[in-house]
């Protein structure tokens, strides 16, 4: 099995996308694939379903017609979903049926291996081990990543949409950003602001100032901003369409520490060269480098702890990831974060992210506003 | 192995949860519990943290102590959760080091079977088969369920104020549900007036309309509320501390068809025959019984095409589910739903919903406005 197949999906319409899936599934030598709620069945049927205790699960044979198997309560839902126009069967299932029994039953006797959902959950995964205890299952992540890894174009539009949303939001982040008020103040505006300036959900909201913006992923707490205080402030939502938005900005309130404005000099350098050198071609690993190396000789090198960036399409982290090592080639309709970031632990620390996507001519940047240091008063 | 433990946990103090559950999974015959974000980290140590695609995870061996791993920019905030204080190692791993292998090799040789997280996502699961290949799987529920079942007075409160919190939301409901109103935008009322009224997230606003009332999982749309439309609305959300609300009520904007006031009549007369009959003892399959006879003798019995309820705590669904043949007998501390439906297909239909915490006296309501119809202009 390869890890990842080789279908070109550069202009794919969204009604190709299951019988597409189908046949890089096939390509893999997987019998089915088999779709729990969450982006992989959003992205294949349209079906926005919430992953709940019942079984909702899309069914995907390599060799026959795919179909859906709902709880009997969410079928009218489900058929008034985009996945009701798609011609597929879907089916119902009664509260004292097993839903599992009823999938294992359907699927030809020769299946012996299906690809399971990446974020299936255990409780579903083992009772499909139960139900079909011969079968072996591998992620169906190792065939639908290579999908939707690549945006079309109707994605990258979706995702400017959302870019340009939670540009919006740092727009106005002097509205609330004062000394006296705590992050936690500040993040319920912010939640305001980004379901207002147009997403459906709040993803994350993270104010960290003073120190706390040394810790790369602290939310939101009681802490009184104060003025000097460095302020890291990552956001992100969902739009109605589901795609996903991600953009962190630093802030200062009054008058920065001297030394805070060298190492946010560095920084922006390091995430310019890094958006720059975005192109077909260059691995995600080298991408990574070409940042790490410019923070590292300014002596900020083990102060950058994370990787460079992680992919955003239908869900706010997906593939590619910017890691170290990385052998993946970037090519064109990928999207993902460029965010360097430097921590001086107890001290203070700053990111900078975009989301870019790869072009046939380089990186588009999808994050607008300024990436200089916001000076507020 | 048995379903459940026999652990009695009324009492459980927070910080002896995690002892417990240890216990609990030696008498089951695992040998460790492998917990995932969500309810059980939460339950567990009071780390709330999100399901991402690095892994955390909480490990705890039947014979040594629990640690719980973290990625390296992870496990500041780890540390300034409940879980810093739990007194247990915090071990954060780097972006290029394999966590799943990191775990195994601290894992008793002679490990031989683990409990995952029942909402361990399958990229994980398998991973963890990767890295210990003899080791089998079962789910880690069949021995945390039975803690988190039975709700100890300090969450029964948590669960009180969240009903509370509900409740304020359908009093004001008169303000927002209009007709020329479409379902969609009643719902961004309701979704702000759930944050304002004491939660930190809007779980799920279902506004059903017409004939949309009789689709028990229709959630929004673009549909006009018109006089004379029967409207279910089913709402809840998660506050501070984790717990979650879940409340239904059924509105008449002006004069109600007068067949939808008898099927009204009978589903209150149901839950009424319900709620009232909760008590230690009896049986999950029974509950359900004493309100789908009822219905089914008033010659609804077709059209109530779900189960009574489910069980709320750290989860808006989770155990007891009330469900026909359910041998389960309810205990002081059992919390769930009573929400028996009557849905005619393309007409309307009506759900009536109330949270309800099985005592030594019997059933205590969380949720206390009316049940009756509401009437509005």
């Amino acid at each position: 099995m390869r890890e990842h197949s080789q279908v070109t999906i550069t202009d794919l319409h969204p009604a190709d996308r299951l019988p597409r899936a189908g046949q890089a599934a096939a390509h893999s030598g997987l019998d089915a694939l088999l779709i729990s709620p969450g982006a992989d069945l959003r992205y294949l049927t349209g079906y926005n379903a919430l992953p709940l205790e019942r079984l909702t699960c899309l069914v995907l044979p390599t060799d026959g017609e795919p179909f859906l198997v709902v709880p009997e309560l969410e079928r009218a839902a489900a058929h008034a979903s985009p996945a009701g126009s798609l011609g597929i069967e879907i089916t119902g299932w009664a509260e004292t049926e097993d839903p599992y029994a009823l999938i294992a039953a359907r699927l030809p006797r020769r299946t012996a291996c299906v690809g399971v959902d990446n974020h299936m959950w255990a409780e579903k995964t083992i009772a499909f081990r139960t139900a079909l205890p011969a079968v072996r299952q591998v992620l169906a992540g190792t065939v639908l990543n290579a999908l939707r890894i690549r945006k079309t174009p109707a994605e990258a539009e979706a995702l400017r949409r959302a870019g340009a949303a939670i540009d919006r939001v740092h727009a106005r982040m002097g509205d609330w950003l004062r000394p006296g008020r705590t992050e936690r103040e500040v993040g319920r505006d912010i939640a305001d602001a980004i379901i207002a300036e147009g997403h459906v959900r709040t993803d994350f909201v993270i104010v960290g100032s003073g120190p706390h913006s040394a810790s790369p992923h602290h939310e939101l707490s009681d802490r009184v901003i104060r003025r000097g205080d460095p302020v890291v402030v990552d956001i992100g939502g969902t739009t109605e369409d589901g795609y996903c938005s991600d953009s962190t900005r630093n802030y200062v309130l009054g008058e920065p520490p001297p030394a805070y404005l060298r190492l946010h000099e560095v920084l922006l350098a390091a995430q310019r060269r890094q958006t720059d050198a975005v192109r077909p071609g260059i691995t995600a690993g080298q991408l990574d480098s070409v940042g790490r190396d410019l923070i590292t000789e300014a002596g900020f090198g083990p102060h950058f702890i994370h990787r460079t960036g992680h992919g955003i399409g239908l869900e706010s982290h997906e593939e590619p990831y910017i890691t170290t090592g990385s052998a993946l080639p970037l090519e064109p309709g990928m999207a993902f974060s460029v965010e360097p970031g430097i921590y001086l632990p107890g001290r203070y620390g700053a990111r900078i992210e975009d989301i870019v996507i790869c072009t046939d001519e380089g990186g588009e940047r999808l994050n607008l506003t300024s990436r200089e240091l916001v000076l507020l008063p």
